[in-house]
């Protein structure tokens, strides 16, 4: 399991916040480079999550890019290659606005980690949140660069360079070409009204909503329309889903699955895990989310450890690109309980029950239940 | 659970064969109307399934139709309504042929009905198979007939009339636009290189590739373009997911999840659950199937119950549109063995673990782990 360590080791995990306008709720997992987790708290609260709570996950130091002089250009199997400044694209182009949901493809990897260690980050459910995105559809510069018919994936690169990639590289990913041109997508300058920070890709970043985070390429530079898809790093070794025993860097690019749809997901947001509250009516909320353009057709809670079900109230998500929150109201005795949550999407995946089953060398996709566990106490003036 | 009942109750299964022209292998759960599921070990031998070992599930009796009386209208939501005989439709449209699986909703209920009792053919996983379906792409006949841009759904009818439905009324369904005007989906008149039978649908049915088969209506006569599902009873109430504790005869439409995509699924097909084999080197097979356009990624085999797993090896399937066959060779030591199988699909969805929590009121999409039980003999000639 040695070599699985060459990812970057986690650091202290500590709420810090103000680093990269970062809110004093995030959880820093790395300084540097620079990733952190929203708060539970802080998300329950905002269907839009607040830039400033938003989760960053970074593979190197952040570029701070001019955007005077950044330039983005359009190759491979184009009729018209392009390069374009950053007025030109915002002036050539129809301004959209997309609200999504951003899901690190690590979201929850600290209850796979309990099963057995996997490096990387502790990721809880909070590597997750949704903004407003706005900038041009990346089907439009498709279109303007005469995208031809017979691609079959578009790639992204951008300057920043992991120390984990090897050989040593810019950071990339590819979609499939039917995703590219879907009107979802984007080359996103804004996030929640305001010009992208640093942190989150300025000047540009790619927006691919329903995908793994890593495929919402920041500080994206050159967008290449290929028959196959990208051969860096982080689309043909890294974020692939591989079956225990395997070592994920020796393992041939091809094996495995390199990820790209979201699995169906749930969180329970509040109240926090191992909280003490008053016996009685209890709220639990939480987010639900799919991959791709699957939405969130029922969320079950138990307190019985599934045996029995109850259905979540859903509330309407901020866009059919965005999580579904969700809450119920339960009646519980005093005692220790055990609270799950499960989804189930629109293509009928529900999430399955152990994450002993799901555990993966990358610790990836931990899409099983979710469960906290609270102590309920009796309340004030009242008896057994 | 008394209203449950509405639906047909299935009659003696039994292997009889030849009615309809189907082998004596098939397994018929009901003569009248006609539902048969195929026999397992003649699946595991065909990648494409022949014609009279392929599964059957009819609502109603066969309407035996003159070919040269029958008409497809095309109406809604279109420019240029169509009324079509099967000349016109063979005449003016370009010739396809698919090789798609088909699966009944109901595939595996079995094993959900050992949980607790549902209504309903008690079909093992041989209520799918695979054919060759050759016929004129839906797509094709929409845009001859001029399908309005803001349509959202096409919808199907037939003249079977099924007793269970309420009010009575003619077999329907729909599918979204974006599925409808896949180059997947067929009006189809031929089923592995013959006219389509009586009993699948002749002269012609619909084959919606990835969607339950009850979407893929036989005897097809109607076609309209709509804003919304349609409000057929087999649309509207049956073929829907509901939570357990729900009557889903009662149960509003629009309550509970309408069933188009399937989900990722597998079955052993070989040796036979309970079977008795040699202890030594055994071969099991399978297939693996995923809804939509979701292939399959992976197939994993547990002798321990899911402690560890082994990778099973994956034919290539015979189209995009088909099962994926697997084998894995196992070292069986003498003893009783349980043998689980599950798959992952394309979009890292993987089957759940338990029965127990995918039980539904209907008995729908049942993809569980799948598991036999073998007992493995000492070998003539061995000794422990």
């Amino acid at each position: 399991m040695d070599k699985y360590l060459r990812e970057e080791e986690p650091g202290v995990t500590e709420r810090s916040g103000t680093a990269w306008g970062k809110s004093h709720d995030v959880i820093v997992h790395q300084s540097e480079p620079f990733n952190a987790e929203s708060s539970l708290a802080v998300l329950v609260q905002q269907p839009v999550t607040s830039t400033e709570d938003f989760y960053v996950r970074n593979h190197g130091p952040v570029p701070e890019l001019d955007p005077r002089l950044w330039r983005l250009s359009v190759d491979g199997m184009v009729d018209r290659p392009l390069e374009m400044s950053l007025e030109d694209l915002q002036n050539r182009f129809e301004h959209h606005e997309v609200v999504a949901t951003l899901q690190c493809a690590g979201n929850r990897r600290s209850g796979l980690a309990k099963v057995h260690d996997i490096p990387g980050h502790p990721w809880g459910p909070g590597a997750t949140s949704t903004a407003t995105w706005t900038g041009a559809r990346l089907t439009d510069v498709l279109a303007a660069a005469g995208a031809q018919n017979s691609a079959q994936h578009v790639a992204f690169e951008a300057p920043d360079v992991a120390p984990e990639a090897t050989p040593p590289q810019r950071f990339g990913a590819s979609i499939p070409i039917a995703k590219a041109t879907g009107d979802e997508v984007l080359l996103a300058w804004g996030m929640n009204g305001r010009p992208l920070p640093a942190v989150h890709g300025a000047p540009v970043r790619a927006i691919v909503p329903g995908f793994i985070g890593a495929r919402s390429v920041k500080w994206i530079d050159r967008v290449s329309v290929q028959a196959d898809p990208s051969q860096n790093f982080f689309q043909s070794i890294a974020y692939r889903l591989l079956p225990p025993g395997i070592d994920p860097y020796s393992a041939p690019p091809g094996d495995g699955l390199a990820l790209g749809p979201l699995t169906v997901n749930s969180a329970i947001l509040a109240p926090d895990d191992g909280a003490v509250v008053p016996a009685g009516r209890t709220a639990v909320t939480g987010y639900a989310l799919s991959g791709d353009d699957r939405g969130i057709a029922r969320v079950d809670v138990s307190v019985d450890g599934g045996q029995s079900w109850l259905q979540a109230e859903l509330d309407e998500p901020p866009s059919p690109w965005a999580w579904t929150p969700w809450r119920i109201t339960l009646e519980l005795p005093p005692g220790d309980v055990e609270i799950t949550a499960r989804a189930w999407d629109t293509s009928a995946a529900v999430q399955p029950e152990h994450e002993a089953h799901l555990w993966n060398p990358k610790g990836y996709f931990n899409n099983a239940w979710s469960r906290i566990h609270l102590t309920a106490t009796e309340r004030q003036g009242m008896s057994a």
